[in-house]
């Protein structure tokens, strides 16, 4: 997402637009439908912000009136026409968005300022060869691990899809989680590091959001989600307490086998053993494919995220001197911050997908 | 941040650029690079993307040679005199990013893109009157909490302020978090909560990361807040576990409670009593202060802060029957929706700061 919002950010200084000028002049114009609403002569901010900020996506809602206070009951009567949402007596609403192409946007769990084009062109053999005993215990637990998958969704690589994402959405929330509080408790700066895993986490969340467009789980998948939550969560938990550097090692191996897995799928799509459905419109959308776009586009890019997140937990589990050997530019500037050897001390990959 | 990234995602749909293009363009540049490093011939586009797309705030490098391979070994030199930042073999790398007057960016845990101007023009004195037995008890435990914090801290606001958002950044990690777990287990979308909450606890981290800037917390200070969050984070766990609703309206309350702290805080800086430092520098660019900005303004958009995460929890903590009946636009548009009466059915705040 990064690689949009710094253009914008720059331009918004360099039109020396004050974001709270905006807020005050639109707030203005909004607090006569607060009134009507609630009688609350505030907190619409967020709301008129938006109004403003998204016209360019097209919000409904005349937004060029809304300066004008006499001309309000107008504008809201047209508003509720256009039917503009107002969810709150607290006096948070959001407005309508929309896509480029003028159709509504249909997300509210994603943003299309959120949406990417995923980089297929990663190495996806890239394999991090175990070194030490952490290594080879990380390498083989997930090697274990992935024996009972097979025996039980075989080749059903939809339904192992899903539960496959239901499990790899965790780690990064509990990582993040765990910096977050660390970060708090120790008054220090995380680097970046918390944001990051957290924008692993919902990746793999979207995942999950586009899998169950494809594939329903039956019941007895969905208990097994349930268990596998309750038993993984609370596993990588205790580990991330234990040994953060080992947790994202793990992480890194599984992502490993989650690019095998998605291979495997897109092998059986090739081969017309699985049929090749037009991609869900939240892919579409997400992902920014066109439209025409099928489940082999959907999987592919998806393989690609997992190759990022891949990366990135390797990095997060890398030792710190073989990374001082090896990033030579680091040793010319950075040297001293590398002594402590904590991952907030490298910059994290944002939006790194 | 929203208000600034949408125009820019139109912006960047509208001049047709493809982020894959830019990704193999540049990323053939930073292999030449990679390859020196590690031998990876990938992993990069992270970099190379935010090298391209970040070049307007001033990335170290020259990057317009990147597109010319035999240039690399040239441009590498540079980067490497430059002393642009390549920190891990597994390729991640971060470019230095400058500030739009060209001095370099010193924030890891936050990006300029997530910079913003806050709304002081807020209500401060809204207040939530507790109306059944839930909203009740939240307002008297609340209530009850600050009682030993009044006693320890008196008006060494100071401290009081780091103490609080040590505490106040939980609640977000812990909502988001368990909605994240739940969208996970049931195979259903957020409606953007999940996001609205995890800001909300980065906000609170940013906080706190400027008021150990002007505060050092003394050791059993330290100590205290290492207890306080064993207990504060296990207790606001098990309470969301159990009532959502009535976890976000203390949360709302604390809030309220934070709007008063800071208020008298205020008063103190106004009468003298505590002196009105200048801002500290991560304050000036997170916020987008003027260079001699004062404590004053630190605390003044903090407290903005605390009043919209005060909207946000007690919105979320709404009861949607009300919001039917207040919201007549949902009435009008999405009343099936709201039958479910769940956080994920209204849409989330985002960017509310």
């Amino acid at each position: 997402m990064n690689r949009f919002v710094v253009r914008s950010v720059m331009q918004s200084l360099m039109n020396g637009r004050s974001s709270i000028i905006n807020r005050q002049v639109c707030r203005a114009a909004v607090v006569g439908q607060g009134v009507q609403l609630s009688g609350q002569q505030n907190g619409m901010p967020f709301a008129s912000v938006e109004l403003r900020r998204m016209s360019n996506w097209g919000i409904s809602g005349p937004v060029e009136q809304m300066d004008k206070k006499e001309k309000l009951p107008l504008a809201t009567e047209e508003q509720k026409a256009k039917g503009m949402m107002v969810s709150s007596y607290w006096g948070i609403s959001r407005p309508k968005i929309t896509r480029e192409d003028g159709t509504e946007w249909p997300w509210n769990c994603f943003m299309p300022w959120e949406t990417y084009k995923a980089n297929i062109s990663i190495d996806l053999g890239k394999h991090h060869v175990p070194k030490n005993f952490g290594d080879k215990f990380a390498y083989r637990t997930v090697k274990i691990l992935r024996l009972p998958t097979d025996i039980f969704f075989k080749r059903r690589y939809g339904c192992r899809a899903v539960m496959l994402e239901t499990v790899a959405a965790v780690p990064g929330m509990v990582g993040g989680m765990m910096l977050h509080l660390k970060s708090l408790r120790r008054f220090q700066q995380s680097g970046g590091w918390i944001k990051a895993l957290l924008e692993e986490a919902e990746n793999e969340r979207m995942h999950l959001m586009t899998m169950v467009e494809l594939v329903q789980p039956k019941w007895y998948e969905r208990l097994l989600v349930l268990a596998v939550q309750g038993v993984f969560f609370n596993a990588f938990f205790v580990l991330y307490v234990l040994s953060p550097k080992l947790a994202h090692r793990i992480v890194g191996y599984l992502e490993e086998e989650a690019i095998h897995s998605y291979t495997e799928f897109l092998k059986d799509i090739e081969s017309g053993a699985i049929e090749n459905v037009p991609a869900p419109a939240i892919a579409i959308d997400y992902w920014r494919l066109p439209k025409d776009a099928t489940l082999k586009d959907v999987i592919t890019v998806i393989r690609a995220d997992e190759a990022h997140h891949r990366d990135v937990n390797h990095f997060a589990s890398a030792d710190y001197v073989l990374m001082l050997m090896l990033g030579f530019n680091i040793l010319v500037t950075r040297d001293i911050h590398f002594q402590g050897k904590e991952l907030r001390e490298a910059p994290a990959p944002l939006g790194y997908h």
